[in-house]
């Protein structure tokens, strides 16, 4: 049902054509390919949500095999992600998927376009590399992002290559042997294109690669070099299972992570999250169940016995590790939100008191004198809770985060939860607790020590 | 010692000549005019900080009466705190203040400069409005700033009068009966004004209104409106007096004050203030003496007993009102530092922590019930300190500062130290300090249901 309508105003961004026409044999699943889950979500979603995340917002999908399966799928996709979606159906498309570009024509207007593959996983850094070059008017008619590095190729028999001159493609196809790059299968293009694929097509050639081997023929194909950006043609079950690994290393990557995130908490929430982005769970479901952890272990901690606390050490440290897979969860499915991260880190504050409060009842209940093990709790929570604040406040008046340097590192929670687990093992809860305790307040002074010889003697 | 060299490159604001040659009789005091001291500072320095804070860092200073002990002063001003002042004796300054602006020509360049007078206290936002019109080449070739408010002068017969057509000055002179703005005496200028000064001279007129006169007959002097700016020319006793009132009143306003700041603890800090502003008391020992303060009445209040109970509320209370001491002396001494800030803040939670631990040892010493005495106190302590937090997260993810809400005020430190004096005064302060805790808990969760709202579904 191609719109003859042109693409109607508003969104900077040009639209966004996907090829979804083809049969994808290779995959040899009963499914059709755009419609393949990784990790919770259709090819087909993540397609769109990675060009929603660089502001592209308005598609044309080219329809062919399963036509209508896969409208309805996308439809569905597009209702409950706020994208505007059109579909063309593409007749003939089996000859090539250069029928199916073709077919797009009267779907867009007459400025530049994105034409992507349903199948094949990209980047939101690869959209922005093309999208920052939709208003440079000394480009060629098409721009092809391509790829350098042939250590990064997944499948390189079955890829296709490009030899340049330059930025300027002056051959592409599968089987050439001396190339340069390969083609990612993600161009910026402009109307010119159907006249290639037209021309292609009178001599009886009926594939993209044809219709951007006749522009490069007139010098009118160039490359975008996205060489290090993460991307993968989803072709077979090997394919998918690579697609699967890069999309969740990309995830796990916190700049901001402490030293048991990056060592330890990551390998495991990582693999945890890779189930849970599987089922229906949302990140904030995550978010309040670590909560709800954190809480059950300092009340076990509390009961004052080793076997409750080595059980409540445990349920702390496994809500440390699960408080990472709320976000990495958000980030592999599209759904995080800055309500998601704002709930998370006021939750993570109070399991901090809670987990404060339940070593030191712990300790009070078997025994410890009074009022010296309130004290050392209080000074405890206190360091956990102004070593939070005051890079918090740092932040503020600075203008930009405390820099994730050692003493940043030894006062985050993930250090902290895994010290009380420890602790809690060996039966040392509370003196681990108070250690901490110290230690933050020792990352307070030295983060406010910091803050008084960078801050302005003059305001 | 007139300086031929042009000014140097570097700070894009044109220099300020200040005339500090006259001899100020009506002031009738024994110090020279631009020395009197107001709130801690001399005129003549108040002078030269205004100019900085908005930018400007190099003066040329006219001399005359008294110049060797004027110099000194400017001197020791311009090395501490880093100005670049240059002098020039003006000959023959008793026969006018026009003599002495035209003796600073040899010491400026051909670019514009400001002009202004050493025993006048302006504001940075005139200095601001004046410096915006710069570049503006539309521009006469003088701009005086103006003031339209009748009702703002202070002595109406002694002001210098303008009668206006537009912007343009048609009449300038004391003794005008219709008249529509005053003149403020800070003027910025163009080398014309020399010229001018020269043929007011040649007709025996030797003031400066004399050469503003001569300019405004060709039609090069505007007005550049200030209504509104605080400022005072200050001439007598009374001035002065108004003057030091003036200062004070811009200090103590805080746009961030909590309902007891605002009520209560600014009118006694702002006397305070003032008393301290005249002694060498830096605002960081003023920051110090708080904590200090804070600390002594969390040790008082940790003795359990009512009448050491009521000595500790005071204290803590008194902490609380100088705790609005340093920044306001910082702004009323031009002292305001970045690190100054920062270190009051982080004292501040310490102080919260140290107050919220005094009072429950108090209630513990007084024999009530160990471990529930010892919750509640944990209970307030985590409260404060969440609250501190919440607010300064929210800024971070919001990109601005949580609003001054009644949310934000009543989970403000005055209130919270008001509330433990009061309750400690009747002996209840533990019972305060729990109430307050529940109070912050409450405004925790009003901020984390607010940032939840305010936060977007999609990020």
């Amino acid at each position: 049902m191609p719109s003859p309508r042109p693409e109607p105003a508003g969104g900077k961004a040009p639209p966004c054509v996907i090829l979804a026409a083809g049969r994808g044999q290779r995959l040899a699943l009963r499914r059709c390919k755009p419609l393949t889950r990784v990790l919770g979500l259709s090819l087909a979603e993540r397609g769109l949500l990675t060009f929603r995340q660089a502001g592209v917002r308005r598609f044309v999908v080219v329809l062919g095999y399963r036509a209508e399966e896969l409208r309805r799928h996308y439809e569905s996709v597009a209702a409950r992600r706020r994208l505007e979606v059109r579909f063309v159906v593409a007749r003939g498309w089996e000859r090539g998927n250069g029928v199916s570009a073709a077919a797009a024509r009267d779907a867009l207007g007459d400025g530049p376009f994105l034409l992507a593959m349903a199948d094949h996983l990209i980047s939101p850094g690869m959209v922005r590399a093309l999208l920052a070059r939709t208003t440079d008017r000394r480009e060629g008619s098409l721009l092809l992002a391509a790829d350098r590095h042939r250590g990064a190729l997944f499948d390189p028999a079955d890829a296709t290559k490009l030899r340049l001159a330059g930025d300027r493609i002056e051959a592409i196809g599968k089987e050439l042997t001396h190339w340069d790059a390969a083609d990612t299968g993600f161009f910026l293009c402009t109307p010119e294109l159907f006249s290639a694929l037209e021309r292609a097509a009178s001599r009886g050639a009926f594939s993209l690669t044809d219709g951007v081997a006749e522009l490069a023929r007139e010098g009118h194909a160039r490359i975008v070099d996205v060489s290090g950006e993460p991307w993968i043609d989803v072709d077979t079950p090997e394919a998918l299972r690579e697609a699967r690994r890069r999309l969740l290393a990309e995830i796990g990557k916190g700049a901001e992570d402490g030293f048991v995130s990056a060592w330890f908490n990551r390998r495991i929430s990582r693999r945890l999250s890779s189930r849970l982005a599987e089922t229906g769970v949302t990140p904030n479901q995550i978010t309040v169940a670590s909560f709800a952890a954190s809480l059950a272990g300092a009340g076990l901690l509390g009961f004052g016995s080793h076997l409750a606390g080595c059980a409540g050490a445990l349920l702390v440290q496994l809500a440390s590790i699960v408080d990472g897979c709320d976000g990495e969860v958000a980030r592999l499915k599209h759904l995080a939100t800055a309500r998601g991260a704002w709930l998370d880190t006021i939750l993570d504050r109070y399991a901090d008191v809670a987990v404060a409060l339940g070593v030191t009842f712990g300790q009070v209940r078997t025994g410890g004198d009074g009022a010296l093990t309130w004290l050392g709790g209080l000074f405890a929570l206190s360091g956990f809770l102004l070593a939070s604040y005051v890079t918090k406040e740092f932040a503020l008046r600075h203008g930009s985060a405390y820099p994730n340097d050692w003493i940043n590192r030894l006062k985050r929670r993930d250090l902290r939860l895994l010290g009380v687990c420890c602790g809690g093992l060996i039966d040392q809860a509370f003196a681990a607790l108070v250690a901490l305790g110290a230690l933050s307040h020792a990352c307070v002074a030295g983060i406010l020590v910091r803050g008084w010889r960078t801050g302005d003697a003059c305001s």
